[in-house]
């Protein structure tokens, strides 16, 4: 793309995003936000409606009289798809441009079993819930995945992952290449969770996705933003070290980390070492909803521990809102009060004046939602316009 | 400001940012990156230059003909101001729009003594630098002001401030109003110091300056925006608790913070408790200096405790640079060793590839610099320029 097209492109951006934004549907207002003439908007929206990005139409007629034309996302040649990669689950959703879900579908996997075998099974899925939505191939434009491990994004690249054997190194849009004119969007799954999220609060701007399953990590949006840092490492909290906790060796050789003694693996093991019956996270919730008494106790030291964590990192950032999420976060009553506690009597009071410490509201869906998100304003970024664009 | 004159006043700082950032320098440039038309840039360039903020210079004709007129940033008719009180100190610059400073000054002050007498002082060493500059007073259009504690940043307001006896509460803007047509833009000395030192640093998008002096704090720059967080507190990590030393009481009435531990203020309490001859910061410099084996012990150690603090920011921000400051930085060869030895050991590989760490290459001068050019980024915004063009 030359700098000409470039801005262009960029130009188009602008326009679908604030459309997409409700900051401006109508051509005036458009006009009124850009500074650009009628005429150079009457060409871009055309341009922009004639490829299917965005339809106009007329409101009903009121007392007032006719109101103008309004433009919104169109749904009708262009979806996207979202996928949240997990160990043992693919949840996949096909979706319109703004996000409404056209169908949906989980399956059990074993991530272990290698890229192979389960993006055969997202590739599978994703043509059987296109026909379900009844959408050709040829309307998919974007991909959104998020997987459970360190993603370098720009290429899509698995790098060095803990869990996944088999995946490291490889680059996932390449199974998608030549079977959907669609870019493939690729980042860790809490990154995708936290956008996920913050996408459904209205109210955020800072919003830090705590996500305590197996492991435990962390995704930021910083002022609306994902914050990827640097080498895309951000959020990788698992492996910051805990007051008082030297002797508890961790699986990345360093010492006292929170994920070795705080997260679901690590109360099951605790678990195991007293006798009881917890292979892995999904045994703690299932002991713990059953009344067992030590399960509980660990849940909620654990719960103290995450809160010593998330102080100091809320005295860093400041968010305005914490998501706790992850197969943990079922234990909510017990895993949320002594997270909650330990923030509120560590972090400093101007930091912790109006901040909102909560469970996901989207649940299992956070990861999904946030993988169509990710699609769709790729899709409305200058880089995926010039591919629904093209040269014109 | 009604819609229509923000969006006009949006364009034009649009406009203003391409010629600072040297994107755009040329009126066939500008036309380019935005995309209005040849005749919207004139009428917005015309009025930029009529009012002071862009100069248009002739180039030297080159064997290959006469270059296009070149935009540059005004310092004929526009200086801005920039300050950084710190709590035995005030350094004050004369600048222009892009950064360069016209006139300088330092004085020493007691920030205990109130706002009254502190700023003062200030409006005195203003008044001179304009003078020594040669700019009459109508000249001056911006101000940025860094103190040393928590600022309200939309209005300027010193909030509970932990050093800054009297000034609680006290609205800086209201001690220049009347007197100079410029918005006074008041910060937290570390946020203008961490600006600073991101501007003089071409290479850095994710910057952490932590100031390391009687306490300890942090600015935060995430993808070349000061992050301030929900409530601007942001930064704030003084008082992160450290692993073991939970029988250290804290001015903040927790116990083990990191600031009790670790900093100038600290250090000086434990050499005294061992007889020594030092009643804050700048003695345990000194001592350090002279030869003095218990404070350079004491130094490193402060080292070894604000890297493991680092260690878990540096896992969760994943930034490319991290900038030691503040009067203890004077002690690199013992603190810097001791910090890096433990980030580089403790955070996660990953994040650790490509992390400077390095002292100040801006120095004392970083938080007056960081002051500069936040009040000449201010005045290049939409609600600066709005100051500068009125009702146009």
């Amino acid at each position: 793309m030359n700098s000409a097209a470039r801005r262009r492109m960029a130009s188009l951006s602008e326009l679908a995003g604030l459309v997409a934004d409700g900051a401006a549907t109508t051509r005036s207002a458009i006009v009124g936000a850009t500074g650009l003439s009628r005429a150079a908007i009457a060409q871009r929206v055309d341009l922009l409606i004639e490829r299917g990005l965005l339809v106009e139409t007329e409101p009903a007629a009121t007392d007032r009289g006719r109101p103008p034309l309004a433009l919104d996302l169109s749904d009708a040649r262009i979806v996207v798809a979202g996928c949240d990669l997990g160990a043992t689950h693919s949840r996949l959703a096909v979706a319109t441009l703004s996000g409404r879900v056209l169908a949906e579908r989980e399956r059990a996997i074993d991530i272990n079993a290698g890229p192979d075998a389960v993006l055969a099974g997202v590739r599978t899925d994703l043509e059987e819930l296109l026909a379900a939505a009844g959408r050709p191939a040829d309307h998919l434009r974007a991909v959104g995945i998020g997987v459970p491990g360190p993603v370098e994004f720009a290429s899509g690249t698995v790098v060095r992952p803990p869990i996944m054997a088999g995946w490291d190194g490889c680059r996932i849009p390449a199974y998608f290449e030549g079977r959907y004119a669609a870019p493939v969007l690729v980042d860790n799954d809490v990154n995708a969770m936290a956008l996920g999220e913050y996408t459904h609060r209205q109210a955020s701007r800072h919003l830090l996705y705590v996500k305590v399953g197996t492991g435990i990590g962390c995704g930021i949006v910083s002022d609306g933003v994902l914050h990827r840092g640097a080498s895309g490492a951000a959020g990788d909290i698992g492996h910051i070290q805990l007051p008082g906790h030297e002797d508890v060796l961790c699986h990345c050789g360093n010492t006292g980390c929170v994920e070795a003694v705080a997260s679901g693996a690590a109360i099951a093991a605790a678990l195991r070492a007293q006798g009881a019956d917890a292979a892995r996270a999904a045994d703690v919730v299932r002991l713990v909803s059953a009344g067992h008494a030590a399960a509980r106790r660990h849940v909620r030291l654990a719960g103290q521990r995450i809160g010593e964590v998330l102080a100091s990192l809320v005295s860093f950032h400041n968010p305005d809102t914490i998501v706790i999420g992850g197969i943990l976060a079922k234990l909510h009553e017990d895993l949320l009060a002594d997270v909650r506690a330990v923030i509120y009597r560590r972090a400093l009071p101007l930091a912790t004046r109006s901040l909102a410490i909560e469970t996901s509201v989207l649940g299992e869906r956070a990861g999904m939602l946030g993988a169509v998100r990710l699609a769709a304003r790729h899709l409305l970024s200058a880089e995926g316009m010039a591919g629904i664009i093209g040269d014109v």
